[in-house]
């Protein structure tokens, strides 16, 4: 099947009402539907919660009796089992429509296809894939969820031009101006938990909550703290959930945490340190999606050595710090510059008096 | 006097004339003029080299007859003196134009606004300032040498996205695309000098010529080598012009440097290191208008600490190194990030695969 101009049209309009629950859907994916009689939209919806309707639920609420005969755009496949709420398809079905056009079908390979094969059954008429590169980007976590068991990682670091941190005394504090944290915050709104080390907390003390933009939803914070080292008094413990991720246990100090209310998990490695694959496909388990990582040199190179990092957001100050300062990537030393991490990058622009750049592993 | 739509045109039209000279009018000015007949162009020129006659004198032979009473746009004002060649402003009251506009006076204070003057002494109607921002960028180094007695440094530098241009073990290649470099080597070709320490001679053994684009002309190398270690086969000896600027002379030394064609100047500081400020001096008295710093770590590190960078040239690879590899500026450890070199970023674009950026002190 060839796709036509309206069908673009019509899916970006689709993806654009997905977009509405990107700060909000978790752990489900983002999904939008408009449905269209002849050449006229009669119903848009998307997806706000887990819990809540689905897109298509809200579209055909939406168009009532227009339903019949319609076009359905949706920006992933309808769902064809009972979760929280009753499968997509049969609603499709019973509203009578008779077309279906998917951006994208779903990314679980055990459910991949169910949900477009039930309404053909039906006799409805079916086609997946415009705009699919959209769609897949939109729900990125998502998509890694179900297909590698764990969540995309977006490693967010703000550094001068010459790759500083920090200061090596340990004085840190924001390099990038109010635009750029802003920004931040808008990338730490879309992702389902914030991840850290101990050594952050420890220098910065930060709350890693989404304070710059308003939304509903708080991210899970996530600890990376081999030895349960994190103070009780730590900002990072209050404000929501918090999982602490350790490697040797302490029952003292275990119980301390504990007692602020976050959660410890332990995940040890051969190291006696946290098994970082381990606690992704943890998260992942956990229904994580995305996650946001804000780390110093020492996380931040582990992550990157592993091989778990997705996606690089970085922010780079108009200033210069010197060679003396601390870092972004603690690695070990390489012997030759072919051992060096490549990346494509995806996106440059000024934000305020800032760069940005989103980079991905090449 | 106000401007007119016109003016700008024709005076853009002037500096791109102008442009063509930007790689071979060293030490002098890039200056391009145009004449104007009633609303026609008559006549246009350019400077193409010291020597060789100035813009204006090449728009007059190309306007003949039709230059009288005719508009002259000139990216510079006009000379008023006997230099290698006779003053512009006399050639123009020869042809008989009728109205000169400048974009910008002659940044020597000593004879700035004298062509002018010269001009409206024989009846000229003048006018100065359509794009002079233009026009000052085009010559910033001469404006500079002219203002300050000392040349625009500008700093070249190509690292990872982490800040890194080398290993620590000396191991140091291309790090950014043949895009990057060919841009480089156009910035090279502007220089009147390109300057790098003996750091980089030891570890890189560079030519530092112009090569991935044609010229005509070669910079100045100028080698800070504080205790003339540059060996006598050093790649950076051969194919032109070399100026080694020392601290401590060793005249066994001194003498097989002199044998390869270098000249060797002395300029010490009280910590027998080169005098930076007072090279700078030097390189202006000889009339050098742009140079073009390539260095290592410590030299860049040194400039920047002495306040003698006007402009950075950045090229970022997208890859990541690690924090163990050489950074880009060698400086004293800061304890407060209020020490930081605050920068304004001028332009960024990618560059094939990698991001240029462009930045000043701010």
């Amino acid at each position: 099947m060839s796709f036509t101009a309206d069908d673009y049209r019509l899916m970006a309009r689709a993806l654009q009402l997905a977009e509405q629950g990107l700060w909000t859907t978790s752990p489900n994916p983002r999904v939008g539907c408009v449905l269209v009689q002849a050449g006229e939209i009669v119903g848009e919806g998307w997806h706000a919660k887990a819990g809540e309707p689905h897109a298509e639920v809200h579209a055909l609420k939406a168009a009532g009796e227009r339903a019949r005969g319609a076009t359905a755009y949706v920006t992933l496949e309808p769902c064809s089992h009972y979760g929280r709420t009753p499968p997509c398809a049969e609603a499709l079905i019973a509203a009578g429509v008779s077309r279906v056009i998917a951006a994208m079908t779903d990314p679980n390979p055990l459910v991949a296809g169910k949900g477009l094969a039930m309404l053909q059954a039906a006799g409805i008429e079916t086609a997946s894939g415009v705009l699919e590169n959209e769609a897949r980007e939109l729900n990125i976590g998502f998509v890694s969820r179900m297909t590698r068991g764990r969540p995309w990682l977006r490693l967010k670091a703000a550094a001068s031009l010459d790759g500083k941190t920090a200061l090596n005394n340990g004085v840190s504090q924001w390099i990038t101006g109010p635009d750029a944290r802003r920004d931040g915050h808008r990338w730490r709104a879309r992702a389902c938990a914030i991840l850290t080390g101990y050594g952050t907390v420890r220098d910065d003390d930060p709350t890693l909550t989404v304070r710059e933009v308003e939304t509903t939803r708080q991210p899970l914070r996530v600890i990376v703290d081999s030895r349960l080292e994190t103070p009780a008094t730590a900002k990072v413990l209050q404000g929501g959930p918090v999982l602490i991720a350790a490697a040797v246990d302490n029952p003292e100090k275990a119980e301390i945490l504990r007692s602020t209310g976050a959660e410890i998990v332990f995940l040890p490695n051969s190291q006696d340190k946290v098994d970082l694959p381990g606690l992704m496909q943890e998260l992942g388990r956990r229904g994580i999606n995305e996650v946001h990582a804000e780390a110093g040199c020492k996380l931040n190179g582990s992550l990157l050595r592993e091989g778990l990092v997705d996606e690089f957001l970085f922010y780079f100050a108009p200033c210069l710090i010197g060679d003396d300062a601390n870092g972004l990537f603690g690695l070990p030393a390489l012997t030759t510059l072919a051992g060096k991490q490549a990346l494509q990058i995806r996106d440059v622009r000024q934000i305020g008096p800032d760069i940005r750049l989103i980079a991905r592993p090449s």
